[in-house]
């Protein structure tokens, strides 16, 4: 079951990464290299197509310079 | 392959959700059923064992009345 809880939760996650991302002047693929992840798993995340757990949540959070913490600030 | 950097972040995770936990004074299975997870599930959680993902950090983090940016909060 698909809850509409679940949908957010992924969608502000990857809004926010977008918005760091964007805010640091990285492309997708500079920011996917950095994490050494794909390019279109970043993609995906950006999108709230992903369910990113604590590992990649913490690869990204380093590869953009702040605390995973950030993530999730109420905006 | 697992790094120390991977462990080390699922253990501070999981210290986080026993320490609020308790604060709260709730048993594992307590905040299970709150969650609508498995005990084992939480239980292997606090012990640093879970990768968790986004959709269940938010899960635990409602279950346990707080934020989940409050799981990430430097010590």
């Amino acid at each position: 079951m698909v809850r509409n809880a679940d949908n957010a939760v992924k969608a502000a996650f990857g809004q926010r990464v977008r918005d760091i991302r964007l805010k640091k002047g990285l492309s997708q693929e500079g920011l996917a290299e950095m994490c050494e992840l794909d390019r279109s798993y970043i993609g995906g995340v950006e999108r709230g197509e992903r369910n990113v757990s604590l590992i990649n949540i913490k690869k990204i959070a380093d590869a953009l310079g702040i605390s995973p913490q950030e993530f999730f600030e109420p905006r």
